[in-house]
């Protein structure tokens, strides 16, 4: 696959140590001339779901790439270590789900290996550092062109550990949905499609209700934050398609105590 | 303009999400030759202000580049989108301030465009992100060579938003101005260069007095802060050139509750 | 030296100025071909002891690279710049002991230089910030292929300021060293080398004692966290080779509060 031109790069290693640069260390030895583009480091420690929905959002914007993910709080045990072919690149990491829902994003996996040729690795490895020792060389060695059959023996595409999709549907008028993510505005991503929105009959500049902690709230439904007062409740589809709920100049996640995994609903808000 | 050679990238993006590698992914897929340098992306969220301020103290620093800068809290709305050519460089982003100060640190504005030119976005565009899918995908254009008047409508200078330059006025036997940013070591930089000390007849290693807050504290004026004892307060030119209060291994912002804005007064130390 | 093809970074600078940015500004007006790899900007400011232990900790893994350093709470002052030639890269810094573990970790120093070309450097030089004018500008003149005795007047290797190595000692039965490190994820790491353990009969899947704090506690010597109970107290060998210590899914340093230095005493835990 000589298109791929980079690697990006995604953990809970955190900045203040010196991890991601031990593998930017590693991967610059193996792939001298491949850029790096780090996606985020600040995972929260363990959080596969998060380290998921930031990387599938993430790697529609970038080029052909090998993604090498790192959340791994099965370090060293049984879990296996995987790189897998999609339609739009690589996603090398552990087979724990991380890589799920970026696999969707890249249209689907195409094939899959066991990472287990380890002639790929750096030597020793440490049983607590599979990022620096196996998931960042054998990506590096991909990215410059060795094919996925010789990273290990080829695996049966549906034994893939596979994250739950966060749910999303319609009832009778309203559209049910979950707290994907929040960003660093307090912004909160939903699970809904802005599809729904239009089903439901609600337009730009419409009001809806928001249905949560046994709440209802009615915000109306914007194009964009910037058009809202200081400190008022909207609804915008966000730039990866999906509602989201926002405070102007304000955190939306802490103002409705929301944090990934609420459920929430939205409905159109007609007026009686 | 053949001689650019990298970008900069400033933002209040944080670097929990993947809102800046998303901008660096469409960075790698225009400019794949370029190197794109991270000023900051911890500008406290829509603190256009501060936005400013490190951006205008850094692009000197750099080689001839294509500055992108977004702290937008109007996103979406009315405000222009932005690509202004200086002697030193091409700035772009929202009109609203941002660039100003920096603007004057590269050599002044020669020409700007409103961006309207389409072709250069990434499609669809987002109403939120417009960082990813208006201001880097036209400066990855302008930094490998498509020419500014490509990026949209020429639009006259003295229509540009530019934030009001922090004042600094020399009063009978003292200089008044105001904290123009705090850096990580706490230390309090003002608007008052270090010629205004050479005017007051501040010698390097004599006292000032410092009024800020209704108090009154003198304060060696020191070349660096490594020579004063832990604890003391002093003042010093900062490597910006401007006059700044540092508390040796402790923090100055803190101890004299100086936030960015508020008003501080210098004079020289004149025994009675 | 023509195969030195990167230069590395570690400084206390933090990452909302635009200290670190102007520093890769200038190496990319020097250096343009040469990548940087950021180590990290967050050690705590002034914490010269705690850079020195992520430097020593990340260049093995680095391919041969210009190491610049900066923590160093007296700039300005008497203290020296320095470059080191080491077997395995260069070390560029201030004379304070921030590169010392560095060194021992690239096999040792060959020769040294006090930086005193300024020639290589930026100016005007900040009295205060060295890491711009004079530490980044030398190495990415160094990493160029500029003879290390072109920076400056070669300097006796003895006379370099060196940190006392963290002790580790081996008692009647037992291991006593200190806490070198806590990472993100808490873990604590002991000056331990894991020899110690095979010294003391301690084995994989064995218990062991700890004693600190005034207090002994017991936990299973295993290869990796991951297979611990979640809430379990574990010891490891970690990615450098030392004991340490962790808890699943916990943060060990704060539950045994053990900052670096605390002293720290491990032995086999022999059934009475």
């Amino acid at each position: 696959m000589t298109s791929l031109s980079c690697l990006t790069f995604l953990t809970d290693f955190g900045l203040e140590d010196g991890f991601v640069a031990a593998c930017h260390g590693v991967a610059a030895r193996i792939a001298p001339a491949t850029r790096v583009i780090d996606i985020t480091h600040l995972v929260p420690p363990g959080d596969v779901r998060r380290g998921a929905a930031v990387l599938a959002q993430t790697v529609p914007a970038m080029p052909r790439a090998v993604h090498v993910a790192v959340v791994d709080p099965g370090v060293g045990t049984a879990r296996r270590a995987i790189a897998i072919e999609a339609r739009g690149g690589i996603l090398v990491g552990p087979d724990n789900g991380l890589l799920s829902w970026a696999l969707k994003a890249l249209g689907g996996a195409t094939r899959a290996v066991l990472l287990t040729n380890d002639k790929l690795w750096n030597h020793p490895v440490s049983p607590t550092f599979h990022g620096r020792d196996i998931f960042m060389p054998v990506a590096s060695h991909l990215v410059t062109g060795t094919d996925l059959t010789e990273a290990g023996t080829e695996v049966d595409l549906a034994d893939l550990v596979m994250l739950a999709t966060p749910t999303s549907r319609m009832l009778e008028r309203e559209a049910e949905g979950e707290v994907l993510s929040v960003d660093r505005f307090g912004n909160v991503q939903l699970s809904i499609p802005s599809a729904a929105a239009a089903d439901l009959g609600i337009a730009i500049g419409a009001s809806l209700i928001i249905r949560c902690n046994r709440r209802e709230l009615t915000a109306p439904y914007l194009e964009t934050f910037g058009s809202a007062a200081p400190g008022e409740l909207i609804a915008f589809t966000d730039s990866a398609g999906l509602i989201s709920l926002a405070v102007s100049s304000g955190n939306a996640a802490e103002r409705l105590s929301l944090p990934p995994g609420a459920r929430v609903r939205i409905a159109a808000d007609v007026p009686a």
